[in-house]
């Protein structure tokens, strides 16, 4: 039941054509969404500039194709994570605007101008250089989604003075996403330098006890340093999502 | 070197009294905290009223008392998480006016106001009763840090309806954390009902399979919704630290 | 809002005192379990014979006196499960004529006469005698939500003839909940022999490889019988319950 | 020996050919199958629809086609499970009629018509589209054994109200098959909303934490929910078996 | 249906009383351990002399010593095994001849004496003196089922001379049981020094990763010497009774 | 130092030609090897028929080759254990009466003919058809060093009465090899229903939670049947090894 | 057999009195620790001033005091690590001039003067202030094998400048020992600020998914820093050991 | 700000042309490795030998060359590691001087010759002949940075003699790189037989329950050998480099 059927169902109602009790046994198994749950959803998803992300992995170039096409209908932004280069090729066929991150293996493509909504800078860190392409995934989804996002590439806790000489950089974000594999202890150096919320990403970076991540997963959820929380291994876009939700506050 | 040494070194140089050569010997090894570094760091720990907080795990009730007298001095407000009761009986003979939750094992002392910087409302949301002693660690973090807090306990996924009905309050909070065990499902339900950023808590609650909260962090790590963030298990103070991050923004 | 005040609405809206404007606002934001959802939730308790559960553990004594008294009143029946011996003790004071199962850990009060409402017999089978607890546990749940219960305990996959010799119950039974620790084959064995879905119960019976039950747990997820299904580690209550609704179809 | 052998033995103890000690030693030692034991299971087989179902893992093409020239040959339908698409091609040669589904890599060859046995539906519910895979090996086999089956996909708890805007089917379903990878939260959500058996079944869908389908069958071995029961990561097959055996009663 | 029983129906057969049919309907279903399969087995544990073993977790002392009671009257030698001392205490009362070995946790009580059985003798090595109690649960184990038992303890890798020096001792044994915590490297050295089979049991000696005995036991089913098979960490009763079986062939 | 080394310096020390000190610190560093302990070793080998065993796995096939004309040089007999097909056929150009057992991925070239040492028949048995190559390995390899061996297939827990029809068999062999993935519940069995020693071999048959063998390699290790011990995951070869020392007693 | 021994063999050789056939024998089954092996081990365990060291877990008063006495007797120093309070109490009545230090639970005792042999100091180092019982057992281990230690504590990575306003003490030590619990990154950070050889030991400290030291091992397997080693997690012995052998090159 | 600035910034407060307030607030931000911490850094680099080492892993071939030329124009030796085989071909084209080690996957490039700056030898020795690429790696490495290397294979622990021989080859060396896959006890035995710190490399040479070298790496940090000290899985590199920092010492 729409907002439509509900007005003729209250109008009928008031006229006398519906019946009270029937009007009560209708309304009571009243799907919630048809009542503008998912609508209001709906709403806020364009009003907000957060159009639907299309996770690439385990879908089909037809059907990712299927559903940027109604997306680009409706005039949304299209944000695809996880896409391998093969599958971009194709999609590239149909959207030779979308530009394709080879490194984060993300495709966006844009009807319209992204509106800058973050009101700070999201700062991305990296240990090191084979966590980038992770990070990248992060800069992307934040830009994307409204934000200003600088870069602070290969800082890892052992050259300790790399990091350190950026103090500045560090102290002017609002946000910071800080990507590292294998001892993870980024974060945690990271954490005890800045007043502000840092998103930790495990990268699978490594080799033997890196356990594709799960090391550096650990170190960060037992982090020393307060202000510091956790997203899934190499889950880059994760972090770029919640961190624009912060930054927009 | 404090700036007050760095100063008379300058001076020693202008007047001559220290050779340009020396100076740059003393100022190459110059210790960068005591140019003012962790000098800075104490200021900004005054000013933005984050004093100190305590671990009181393998601490004695003497080492802890110790410490709460040097910052009692220096006028703090003073946070002591993870204390078990028979250590905080000794320690109210010494600070009867501080005060022991003992749900949460934390213990507060005020030599001042708290005062609100928290720009809205931190919701701290249980999936089960047993859950609220963790949750309840967050709560009293984040009020003793300068936020509004409200809570919403045991409202887990198995009766879902309990949830949808507080909507509003959901939507009305500006940071949420979401304190669950057993599945640890939660966080994913709520992230997908809000626009704002949700701290997800893990807690060692459950039996069998759920590892004392492995099988809880795992699931929120995973989840489906976006904009959630993760930290350790039972780390309820964590939660309430990076929250107050955010809700200072 | 109840249907109380639903009714109240429509009447409104049939007057005209309320516009069918400001009555599509409200029941825009209806809450639906307002709407009846948590009541028809309510009824189907009372009327299935499900009352509620209580999961004693981490509960106080007064917490559970407080939630019995409740339901008391309310006519309905009660079971409580992992209730220490003390608290039950405590509780007995209270409930005179509630029972204790001290094997199970299980404690029942009832107000009525349960109604046998399960179509045939559950037959819960352990592989050992250290099973019998949460084989208990289960007969308890079971025999409380309106079930026949037998047992057959001890026939372990070591001495197979102890179960083969059984056959004949084996084959009478409507649902089976086989419950064993170490290596958890009995569940494998029983499948092969029965036409019936299966419910297995790894225990935490054992010692050094059995990891507290996982090793049980593992051996029945990879069951080469079909018609097998698991709950957690100890679940004796939960597989009484999904045994329970199989057996009412 | 067979039921003949046994009738030509008691039939000499009659006559006196065989003495009652000579008889008493033969029994004793009867391997049981051969008096019917694996007979009465095959007839059952053949009575209750349930013919051999053949996993096709790690067997070769020509290994695969003897069993089922044996099975043909015998009237039975065949249900071949995890078949890689090339020799799914090798069978359909010599079984043109078969049919391969090639997104839960099942074949299904039909030498009679499936009956009907089940009494109500089976609904399989994904929380995901990448979970359809696994969702569809339920959907065939328990189609295969006779059930009718409806599906209900990507209604993850991410969007709750996707899956709340279905209760009518939820509801009217006899048995649930949830599948559901990344943080498995759906079958807690589901088991809270009906009042029938809900079997869970992980997915491997997911990266990082998600362990190849670990996290998921560890939240729903922990659910909240009761009137849950898992099945190995990946088994739709063993879902759709123990489905098929409630739905028959 | 016991022998006397068969006796009977075949009787009956002869003189005509019982139909050929009927006769065959009762065979059919025959429990087959009533057809002796149970008692030759009980006559296997007589002839053999491997009396019943109890295990003494998670049984009361009420229990032990009502199988124990019966256990003596059928004349039957009695071994305990992880006997905690304060029942061994409550027991020794009632068998007061009976022998507790308190390192071991094993209570023995003899109502014959054990023959020699075994051909040759049994070696039990330890790496440590701390893995002597399970060293001993074997040696009792293997003595109380008829074999000599000599024992080679403190014998670790790290001072690997004190092995080497007893090369005699290593190559007279007919079966060696290796007991080892920490590392579990022991089991290797032997494997590579005789001709024989050599059982390997880890114990949960140790601190830190040894994580209860899961090195020890892996580093042993990872033997590079050819002739080790493991049995369960701390499992020294396992160990002798295997030990057992290869000394008696 | 060989023992003609040996002889000479004692000679030496007769005739006066070497110094008793000099002798003593000669001796003092002999290397014990060369005292004859590897000799003997050497003896040992050629005298009781166990050549050299090559594990092919991380050799070069020029590698093997080497090894391979060596030991024909000495007239030993050849064991390649996991060798891949591509480098058995490099092989096979040189050693062309080699012959390779593409299942079990063997390779046996014969110099003279095995001479039958085991005292009795070593019975290799599989749970499901997929474990057979493990199992192949160690039939061959207990073939190849002088034991009888016999087989019994695809007699899985899931259908007992396959195996139990086998009783006979079961009781005649000397030693078991029980060869099973998936749950791992054969040995259990089968160490119950006979008076030998049993060898369990878990196999990597299986998806999900069998992880590789894991689940298998617990259960066998927590089996409640007395009379079993284990060995790695698909370490056919060990398990014919061990069964060899054992049938040889 | 001894060198004495030897001697007289020798000498029996040259006079004749035995043949160099029966010399041949002798020598031949010469155990080797006999020549020497072991009393060399032992003089250079006096000589070198590493005399015995008794781990205290698993060890009655009783034992460990008459191991003391021995070694007492032969004049050596004697360290007891892992020697729990009660106990020291015992033995410190027997030895009254012993040191128990309660914090690393080691108890020391000196019959003469340590020797220092170390070339330089050995710095150890913590995270925090509860990693300080560990670090102490490196120390007391460290000075009691005769080596200058100084101590640099609570320096973790999330007040970054702590550590590095100690940069001289840093550089100026010869080994380093770093000590850490949670995280573990501080090995990481050390490792990257000096030139000798760091030596990482994690600490259980932490809760949740510390998992008591195995997040802090995993780190420091996975530095990123060159020059870093492990030793077993709370093993401060093992690491002052190992520093002992480094500091004396 | 380098040395050279700050002697000017220092000449101008001499001067007076900068301000006393001026110069405290440029030396309080002062970025410390401008004040020579991180030219130290580099000058130390230079002076004692250790160039920069390149990860190879995760880089392509063109990152891999630019980095190399900007080596090789400062004279600086090269040194990359696990540097696939077709990435190696690619580069020797640009640097057809360079030296590629295809087993330990290793690549080498000289711009002068290495000093020999170790003070003794350096000894790898591997348990057996697949681990010798791991141990080819500390190899390398360990002559790159200016050591002896003596290597010493295949002596396991199965056949002990073969280690015991070479006893004199083991006491000569100033520091031990031991490495090991499969049950990871030969560092144990080493750490036994010697005065010398032990390095000890697992690897992932085995299979089944090998898990890659975790069985190799937890049983090295149980040794109960002291002295002994662990890197990560398959770290020749790690090893080597820490050997070096001690073998100058």
């Amino acid at each position: 039941m729409n907002i439509r059927k509900l007005e003729d169902l209250l109008k009928k109602v008031r006229s006398g054509k519906t019946s009270i009790e029937e009007a009560k046994a209708q309304l009571k198994s009243l799907p919630f969404e048809d009542l503008g749950y998912a609508r209001i959803d709906h709403h806020r998803s364009l009003r907000r500039g957060f159009p639907e992300v299309i996770w690439g992995e385990g879908k089909t170039p037809e059907q990712i194709l299927s559903i940027m096409k109604q997306m680009k209908g409706k005039g949304q932004n299209i944000l695809i994570t996880r896409l391998q280069p093969e599958k971009a090729k194709t999609i590239q066929k149909s959207f030779p605007k979308s530009r394709y991150h080879p490194q984060s293996k993300v495709l966006t493509y844009f009807t319209h101008l992204v509106k800058y909504e973050g009101k700070g800078t999201i700062l991305v860190i990296t240990a090191g250089t084979t966590d980038i392409p992770v990070a990248e995934e992060a800069v992307v989804t934040a830009q994307f989604m409204g934000n200003r996002v600088e870069t602070l590439y290969d800082v890892g806790v052992a050259g300790i003075h790399r990091l350190l000489s950026e103090k500045e950089r560090l102290e002017s974000a609002r946000v910071l996403i800080v990507v590292a594999g294998m001892e993870g202890a980024l974060p945690s150096v990271v954490g005890g330098l800045v007043d502000r919320p840092v998103i930790a990403v495990p990268t699978s970076v490594g080799y033997g006890t890196s356990f594709g991540g799960i090391t550096a997963l650990l170190a960060m959820l037992n982090s020393c340093a307060s202000g510091v929380a956790v997203v899934n291994i190499d889950n880059g876009f994760g972090a770029g999502y919640i961190a624009t939700l912060i930054n927009r506050m």
